[in-house]
């Protein structure tokens, strides 16, 4: 099954450069994926995201199908017209959410039993459901209904757990109706197993799906075993199809990931630091609601063009962070959101030159130096 | 005394057509300045404020004396650099906020003492000291540190008040340094005397500023009461200077003001309302929380070419609001600075074209049609 093409351009040893074609426009990978949680990426306009370089946006099957409802935006011509952005959309399934922020869960062979934490309200979100809410939403990218194995789990727990994952995945597969530019990821679960991330990845390559995402991580279990986790489960992806780590993370994971042959990324890191003061630079985070920026001329980061280290200094967005301006979070996300657009750029750059590994250094050895010195 | 030129370009009855020229640019009048409060118009970028047509905003030297602190301001290059507005700016007096918004105060001859209702730290606040705040914002236009009289008041606290307030015009002008391209308004009040106010306006000539403005309305009187006023007092004012109606108001408190001769306005109304889910349209005010419009795909206001009416529908400004996305604010706020643009665009286009009682009677009838129908 093939429903969008995915064309790999480049390499350089695991990383890739590739381009996934969707019914909504073409995507670079690596690329990394904003969160448009209920359909808006918070404080940003779409053109906004757009201009930092974003190509493609998640949004939340939990939180659309609670509010404003899947069948409204349906009505009102699918996410992408509803939010106004033309471009690619990838939605979750809602198995992650349900389980981190409903209430009254009851989880069966046939799904989950939940009720709203908006209004109490109950619902049930099944594999078969789910594909029916990402249709509704007319996402380009359709993810299965899966499980995300709570961590830590026992070997027990997460064999159980990823085997109903992949059963969901066949019934996610069965019930989404293939159309041209529009493809359906599988996710791989098995917790920390390496046998149980190998057994996933091959129950889903018997499946047959157009891309498919690595689940269950970044919950916890740390960088350096995250990284060990997709070491041993990459390997068992196919290299033709797009790979997505899926809520991955720090500029840091970023890398580490890509250099370990991963495509694409989402996080809300970016967006929600900046609603925070907390700033992404390429000497790593800044807290801009320190006193030390108060009277600080300089940009955020000298490196960046977008318009927060553009047009102002540091001592205006503190300003903005201590009066709580709303301003002071539309610039320090947009920063953030620029941010992480140019680290993917630079990614591609590098994979494309072949120098990916020399970058990774680089970027780690400036990471490692900390916030410009104050003046 | 002309530290800026004002061009009367036309007129139509007691209505002006003028162009402001001031250090930072030029300003059609009649002018509605949106409001930056502590260094920014409210949830927008300072391009997208003047992407509305807006060419001059207002400060508010109470907060930003208190917040970054007007030295700070100073040592970043002036207002207009701290803030990214390269345009003009007007900054207020403090007189009106450290009455309503300061605690502890003490009003002396000299001026007022304080608390800040941020720390709690006292200032004091005189004609000599607003001027110098003023001049380290660096603003184009600087108000003359006055007492806005409390509403109601009975004619000999009216006058009192007012006294008092000329005592303070004379040492602002005494302390106001002239400077090519800045200017200083002086404050005509009196309540709702019409003897105070034609006083208090041959009291302000007596000493001279490059422009008028009407102070001490908008406060409680109504709409019929502060026409009233203006009938009597803009009489008083020199033609050939700019008048203003600080602190109005709504759509047609400004269009009555602009057919009795007022040329410039500033109210927080557009920003603070699109903060709280309410629109201003051409029929009238819409409170897009409102369920009426949560399937509704039709724009907030037809005949607006913002980006919240070209490129949302009302169901998606309604999902916003209800689901307090910092974009609703945006978006509410954008359109209703534009569509208070659009006001002063046709109030002006009208004037030029000698058309402007019947401009006034159209809008009129259109806002009293109330919203559109639901579907």
């Amino acid at each position: 099954m093939t429903n969008f093409a995915y064309r790999l351009l480049g390499g350089d040893g695991k990383a890739r450069l590739g381009l996934l074609e969707t019914a909504h426009g073409a995507v670079h990978t690596p690329a990394f994926m904003p969160v448009g949680t209920a359909g808006t990426v918070k404080a940003m306009m779409p053109e906004s995201v757009s201009a930092t370089g974003a190509e493609i946006v998640l949004g939340n099957t939990y939180h659309l199908m609670l509010r404003p409802g899947a069948e409204r935006v349906h009505r009102h011509g699918g996410l992408h017209r509803f939010m106004n952005w033309p471009g690619p959309i990838l939605t979750d399934s809602g198995g992650f959410q349900v389980m981190s922020l409903a209430k009254l869960r009851k989880l069966t062979e046939q799904g989950v039993t939940f009720q709203s934490h908006l209004d109490g309200s109950t619902h049930l979100l099944t594999p078969e459901r789910s594909m029916e809410i990402q249709r509704m939403l007319d996402a380009d990218v359709t993810m299965a209904f899966d499980e995300c194995t709570p961590f830590p789990a026992t070997e027990a727990e997460a064999a159980a757990s990823m085997h109903l994952s992949m059963r969901w995945a066949r019934r996610s597969r069965e019930a989404f109706v293939d159309r041209q530019g529009y493809g359906l990821f599988g996710i791989v679960q098995g917790s920390v197993y390496p046998e149980l991330r190998a057994e996933s990845a091959a129950a889903l390559l018997d499946v047959g799906f157009d891309g498919y995402a690595v689940g269950g991580l970044a919950v916890g279990e740390g960088q350096e075993e995250m990284f060990r986790i997709l070491d041993v489960t990459v390997p068992h992806l196919p290299v033709e199809r797009p790979r997505y780590l899926m809520g991955v993370g720090k500029p840091a994971d970023i890398v580490g990931a890509v250099i370990r042959g991963v495509d694409m990324f989402d996080c809300v890191m970016p967006t929600r630091s900046g609603r925070t003061g907390q700033a992404f630079t390429r000497r790593g985070t800044v807290n801009i609601r320190n006193a030390r920026h108060q009277d600080d001329p300089r940009p955020l980061d000298e490196a960046c063009s977008c318009p927060a280290c553009r047009n102002y200094s540091r001592a205006y967005l503190h300003h903005l962070a201590k009066a709580e301006e709303v301003l002071g979070l539309m610039l320090l996300t947009w920063h953030n959101l620029h941010y992480y657009q140019d680290l993917m750029r630079e990614l591609r750059a590098a994979i494309g030159e072949g120098r990916v590994t020399h970058y990774a250094a680089e970027f780690a050895a400036l990471q490692a130096l900390g916030d410009i010195e104050p003046l």
